[in-house]
C-alpha cells in the first residue's frame, strides 16, 4: 500500500519464535505510546513455529523517540520474547547503489523511476566493471565509479566495498551485473544485495537461461529477482514473473521479451525492499504487502 | 492458508470506524482467554476511515464458550468500538445449495470438489429452474428442486426461500443460474449469494458477454464472481480471472476458453467465502487470504 | 479455433527440410483437388532449416478419397521434398485411453468435458493400477480396467498394450497416474502419450514437486503438459501454466491450487491433440492454434 | 517472431473476401519471382466471408522491384482477386512520431528502447502540449516541438499535422498524451495512430479509470492499446494486459501498478506495427505475430 508522503509513519517488523501473546504485546505497547496502527499483517509458519509480522503506525504523535524506542521495546518485549527486529521512520530516506555491466534496460527503468519520484530512495553511485553505461549515468547526474575486475576479484571488491561505507549504502541492486560477489561483500549486505535472474528459478540457474530455455521448450519463460547469498542464484526469492512464448520466438525474441519482465521484477523486489515489507527466514522471503 | 483440520480454530471477523487501540484490545482478549493467535490481517482504509480486520486463533484452550464470548465480547469492545462482527468456529460446518439451468460445468466442478473433499462444506440440495441437471445431482446423491420459475417469479421465489429456510442454508452459490432473483430473496441472504459472470466487470454485464467481447475485438476475456444485490452484475467482486485470446477464436472458442475461467473464479469465490476471509464495505470486498 | 462441425474438414500436418515453393505446392495441390483452405500456418525454424506447416480445409468438394490422397500427394510432393505428414479427418473420431492412479480431479475435469461434449473423442476405457475410481468410471458408463503393477511392470504392461490395440487407441491420457511407463510402451505411442506433471518444468521433476516448491520457497508455482519420452519428465513441453502464490500458501495449499493449474493444462494438451495442431521436432513442440 | 536483421526481407500483409486459391496464387507468385518464404499465417474468418494473411519471404534473390511488383501483384492477383494489400520491405525504416503531455513513464520507455536498438525505427521528433518533457527529449538528442493546443484545437492541428507531413511520419504514438485529435488528423492516419489507454477496455472509458476501478472495487486492473478512430477509446484493440490488485491498493497504488502495464502494452503494440503484424477489419485487429 502507498502511504500518503505527509505522514509520519513508523514501520515495524518482527521475526520470532511462536508464542502466546505477541501480537496483544507488540500492538499495546504501540498503542501505549500514542501510536496509530494502520497496517497490521502477521503470519505464523506453523511448521517451523516461528512468529512473521509487520505493522506500521502513524507516529506523529508517538511520545518515544527512536532511542528511546529502541531501548523501551528491547527491554519491555524483544528480549523477554526472542524477537529479532527492524524499525524504520519514513522520515529517513534509504540510500541505493545500482551495480552494472553493459546491458542498459534495468538501469534505465530505474532511472525512469527516481525521475518520476516513484521511490523514496538516494542512488549517490552507479558502480559498473564496464565503462558503456557511464554517458547514462552522467546524464542523469549520477555519479559512475569502474572498477576493473581482477580475476580474483578480492582488490576490487575491496575498494567497492569501502565506497559502499563510505556513502552509507543501505541497498545494493545489481541491475544485470554480470560479475559475482564474493562472500566478503554478501556477508556485509546479508539480505540487502538484490540480484535479477532471467529466469524463472529453480529452473535454469546460471548464465544463458534463454538459450537454455529455448532448447528445452517451454512455453513459459520468466525472471526472478532474490536476495543474492554465497550460493549463485540459490538466494531468498522476492518475486518472479513469466509470460507465455511459442515455437516462433527465437532466442532473440525470448531475449528481447525477457527484458521486459527483468525491469518489472526487478522493481517490484526495490519496492518491497524499500517499503520494508520483506522478512527472511530459512531462505524464504515472507512479503507483506 | 489452509488450516489443518485436527485443530480447532475460531475466526472473527471486524469492521468498525477506524480508532486508537483495536488491534490491541482484541488481540488481548483472544490472549487474555486462552486464545493462540494463529493468522492475524488487518487494514485500514484510511481514504473512509474504516478498520477492517480478521483473525484466528486455536480455541482448544480457549475459555469462553460461544454464547460467552458473545456476550464479553459485545459488551467489553464490540459494543464501545462500534463495531460490526462475525464469529465463526472450524467446527460448525457450512450449509451451501448450489443453484444451476442448464449449463453443467460449473457444478460439475463444484461437485468434484465435494467429492474430493476440497472444501469443508454440506450440500443438502441442488436447485434448478430446469430438469436437466437432475441426473447429475442424482448421480452424487443429492436431491435435487426443480421449480418452475412463473413471470412474476414470486411464488416460486417464495417456495424457494422456505426451502433455504428449511434446510438452514448459510451460502447460495449461482453455478450459471439464468434466472434472476428478486430483491426479497436477496435482503435475505446479504452477502450470502455468489454468482459468477461470464466477464472481467465492469466490462460486458448483462446477457451474451463472450458476443460481445467478440464484437469489441478485445485481447483478453475474463470472469468475475460477486456477491447478488439488487442491481444486476453490479455486487461487490470477489474474484477475477481473465486469459489472453486472438483474432482466431470465435464466439464458440470464447465461450470454451470462458468456462474454464468461469469455473476457477466461481471456486476461489466460494474457497474464500467458506474461509471467512471476505468482508464487505461500500459495495466492495476486502479478502484476507 | 473451434471449426463448426457441420462441415467435413481435412487438416494436413508437414514437417520437412526447408525449401522454396512448399507453400505454393501444397496449397496448389489442395486448391487444384476442390479444397478451400480455412486456415494454414507455417513456420520456418531457421536456426535449423526446418519447415513446420498445418493446413485445414473444407473438404466437401474435396475430389480425392483418403488413399487416393495419399497415394497422389506422397508422389508428387512428400517424396520428392522428404516431407514427414499426416493427415486428419473430422469425420474420424479419435479414440482415447484415461490412465489413473488415485487421485480424481484430473479425471472428474476431463469426465466433465466429455459430458458437455466439449472434445470429439471416444473413450473406451479407463486404466488403473488401483481400483480406487473405478465408482466414478461406472458412473459415467466407462469400462474400467485394473491393473496390478508388478515389480518389473513388464507383464502387466504387456496386458495393457494389447488393450490399447484391441480397442484402437489414438492417444492415451496420464491423468495423475503414478507409474512409469516402460520404454516398451512409450516406444508404441510416439507423441501420443500425453502427462501432466505437476510443476513448470524444468524445475522440480520427479516426485513430490509442491514439497519441493515450498521449500524452494518460489512465488509462482506452475503445471506442465508434455508428451511422454522414455526420459523421465523431459518429453516436449505442450502447454505451461502458472500462478502466483506467497508465503501463507502451505504445502497444502499448493497442492489444492495446483490441482485447478493440472486441470488445465492438461485439457488444453488433450485439446491441442485432438485438433491436431502439434508437430514436435527435436524433443520440442510445434503448436499451431 | 524477430528476424535478423542481415537479411532482406518482404512482407505481405492481405485483407480480401475469401475465395478458393487464394493461399495457392500468392505463394505460386513469390516462389515463381525467387522469394523464399519464412512465415506465413492465414486465418479465414467465416462469419464474414474475410481471408487475412501475412506473408515474409527472404527476397535476397527475389526478381521484382518494388515498383514491378506493385504493377504486376495488383494485375495478376490483387485486382482480379479483389485485395487490400501492403508490402513493406525491412530495407525501410519507419518514421515515428511520439506525442506526449506532462507524464513521462511511456516516453521513457520507448527511449530505453530506442536507446538499446530493440526497434528498427526512426523518431525524427517528440510533440507536447507541454514543456515538461523537453529536457528529456534534448537528453536523447531529438527534437521536440511544443504546440498551444486552444479551446478549437485546430489552428495547432493543422501545424502538427504539416509537421508530420513534413517529416514523412509513418507512425504516430501517444504516449500518455492528454488532448483528442480532431477527425481531421486521424483520417490522415488511418491506423497509424496508436494509443495507450488505462483501463481493460471496454470498460472505464474516458479519464480517471484508476479512480474508477478502485471505486468498483475491481480485482484486476488493466491497459489497452488501440488505434485511435474518431470515436473515443473505441477503435481496434491492438494489445492488453491485466494484473491482480488487492483492497490494500489504493487509487495511487493502482496508478504506479498501472503504469508498469502501460508501458508494456504500448511497447507491443508499437512493435506489432513495426513488424507489420496487424490487419484491421471491421474495427477490429488481426495480429499475426
Amino acid at each position: 500500500m502507498t502511504e500518503k508522503n505527509n505522514i509520519d509513519r513508523s514501520t515495524l517488523l518482527i521475526l520470532s519464535p511462536d508464542q502466546p501473546g505477541l501480537v496483544a504485546s507488540v500492538s499495546q505497547f504501540i498503542h501505549m505510546h500514542g501510536g496509530n496502527i494502520l497496517d497490521l499483517d502477521q503470519y505464523v509458519d506453523r511448521s517451523e513455529s516461528k512468529f512473521f509480522m509487520r505493522v506500521t503506525w502513524d507516529s506523529s504523535e508517538f511520545d518515544l523517540e527512536r532511542a528511546d524506542f529502541q531501548a523501551r521495546f528491547a527491554h519491555d518485549i524483544a528480549e523477554p520474547k526472542n524477537m529479532q527486529w527492524e524499525l524504520h521512520s519514513s522520515a529517513v530516506r534509504p540510500r541505493m547503489a545500482i551495480f552494472v555491466s553493459k546491458r542498459s534496460h534495468c538501469l534505465h527503468d530505474i532511472l525512469s523511476r527516481l525521475e518520476t519520484g516513484e521511490w523514496n530512495v538516494e542512488v549517490p553511485v552507479i558502480v559498473s566493471n564496464h565503462a558503456d553505461l557511464e554517458p547514462v549515468a552522467r546524464r542523469h547526474g549520477i555519479t559512475f565509479e569502474q572498477f576493473e575486475i581482477d580475476s580474483d576479484h578480492k582488490s576490487d571488491e575491496t575498494k567497492q566495498l569501502a565506497l559502499m561505507k563510505d556513502l552509507n549504502i543501505d541497498l545494493i541492486v545489481l541491475a544485470r551485473y554480470m560479475q559475482i560477489l564474493t562472500p566478503h561483500m554478501i556477508d556485509e549486505f546479508p539480505n540487502r544485495i538484490i540480484n535479477i535472474h532471467h529466469s524463472f528459478l529453480p529452473a535454469f540457474p546460471g548464465s544463458r537461461p534463454y538459450h537454455s530455455a529455448h532448447e528445452r521448450g517451454v512455453k513459459i519463460i520468466g525472471a526472478t529477482s532474490h536476495y543474492v547469498t554465497t550460493e549463485l542464484d540459490a538466494g531468498p526469492i522476492i518475486d518472479q514473473e513469466v509470460v507465455h512464448v511459442s515455437h516462433r520466438d527465437s532466442v532473440a525474441d525470448l531475449t528481447r521479451r525477457g527484458r521486459d519482465l527483468e525491469k518489472l521484477v526487478l522493481s517490484r523486489a526495490i519496492w518491497h525492499h524499500l517499503q520494508h515489507q520483506i522478512l527472511v527466514s530459512d531462505n524464504r522471503t515472507v512479503i507483506f504487502g
